[in-house]
């Protein structure tokens, strides 16, 4: 039915009858790619093609393709081998039809895709400012985790690039970037529109913040409700059980 | 022992046996200038002068004489009468060695004050954006939460001139209006490096946040954990009913 390699083995996504293929030796999606799915899944969306910048194993296409039907995706990967994975993932799943995983670099991809050519992008990109100094700057992880191959800046210039006026972008990233965030989004005309900060229990600093921008929106805000992982008994809150599909 | 005018009320604020001169006509202060003095409070502070911008009537000078002991503090205010009720306050509770109430526009505040004569400068602006169409542009009220006679621009522009390098500046205002804050106080060079949503419930949209920025800081923001100002039983959480000292 499908190959694994090496390392690999198939997880439940607990979507759709939904698996994907991964390897813990490479990486493996995270909380930060379930809610950044449903937090583009709860926006006010129009159009109809989607672009996940980085998608590595292609969860993200995956989870979108269960949660907003009607919607064309594609996954741009720079790692060979994790574009291959997440191509596998889709054949697997049987969504050829609607997503398409291609190897690139996402400074390139406004030249791979055409200017304006996405209604929306997506992004859960590399947290770690700079990669100088690391160990392992080739390793999978590493570049996955690190900016190593591409920038912040580089994927605000290149989804500036992709999208039309009122074209949305979707980021999911660390709060202690959320000032260079909001303003160089702002700088770029993608003006943050929906913002929610994500807490690991009432009482904790947020570790994760979700944003929407739109292209050539006004500057107005909506910061929503907490969205809270852990109640005071230790147990996922009802939201967080919802979003996983249990 | 003290000239209340016509309208006139006192009202204890409940620390270190502070009171304030309040009249309901023209402004009482909010639970936005008790958790922006706490918040100043809790920073990483250095220093020994406080400016707050746009003081109405000394709420804020009053609470930061009892929170941060050796600070000596001007509150610049544009209303006179405003101005006259917040002297008033300070000659009550006998902090005139202290706090100095100024009458004059936070646009001239630099002039008034001289550049980079403050370690902290603190405001509680307008939160409302223009006055255009407003019924009573003239009324204290009015003046106090719509941007008429100053706008968030000229309070940024001011506050870094009124900073040395490292100085800081703390703001209260409203989330919708967070992208552009954040964006200008960037623009500015004064790097926003802490943040803290106050939510009414934890199932509610924040309806006030507290930052604090750094004039020439680098580009990294700590946001806090939550603050929620009701508990699910419908009462002030602990946090809050300690910020009351209760």
């Amino acid at each position: 039915m499908c190959d694994l390699k090496p390392g690999e083995r198939i997880d439940d996504l607990q979507r759709n009858g939904l698996r994907i293929i991964q390897d813990p030796e490479r990486f493996c999606f995270g909380m930060d790619s379930v809610l950044l799915s449903h937090f583009v899944s709860e926006g006010k969306n129009t159009g109809s093609r989607i672009l996940d910048l980085g998608t590595g194993n292609g969860i993200i296409p995956l989870l979108l393709s269960a949660l907003m039907p009607g919607y064309e995706i594609k996954g741009l990967e720079i790692q060979e081998e994790s574009a291959d994975q997440a191509r596998r993932s889709v054949e697997m799943n049987g969504l050829s039809h609607r997503i398409e995983i291609v190897n690139g670099n996402i400074k390139d991809a406004s030249n791979i895709f055409g200017a304006s050519s996405f209604d929306i992008v997506t992004v859960n990109p590399p947290y770690m400012i700079g990669g100088h100094g690391l160990k392992n700057p080739k390793d999978a992880k590493t570049i996955a985790r690190h900016e190593i191959l591409c920038t912040w800046e580089d994927i605000v210039a290149e989804a500036k690039k992709l999208l039309p006026s009122k074209g949305k972008m979707y980021i999911v990233h660390r709060p202690f970037r959320l000032a260079e965030i909001i303003s160089s989004l702002t700088a770029a005309g993608l003006e943050p529109k929906r913002m929610r900060l994500v807490y690991p229990a009432i009482d904790k600093e947020p570790n994760m913040v979700l944003i929407e921008a739109v292209r050539g929106g006004r500057s107005r805000i909506t910061v929503e409700k907490p969205l809270i992982i852990y109640g005071e008994d230790g147990e996922y809150t009802k939201e967080v059980y919802e979003l996983y599909g249990f």
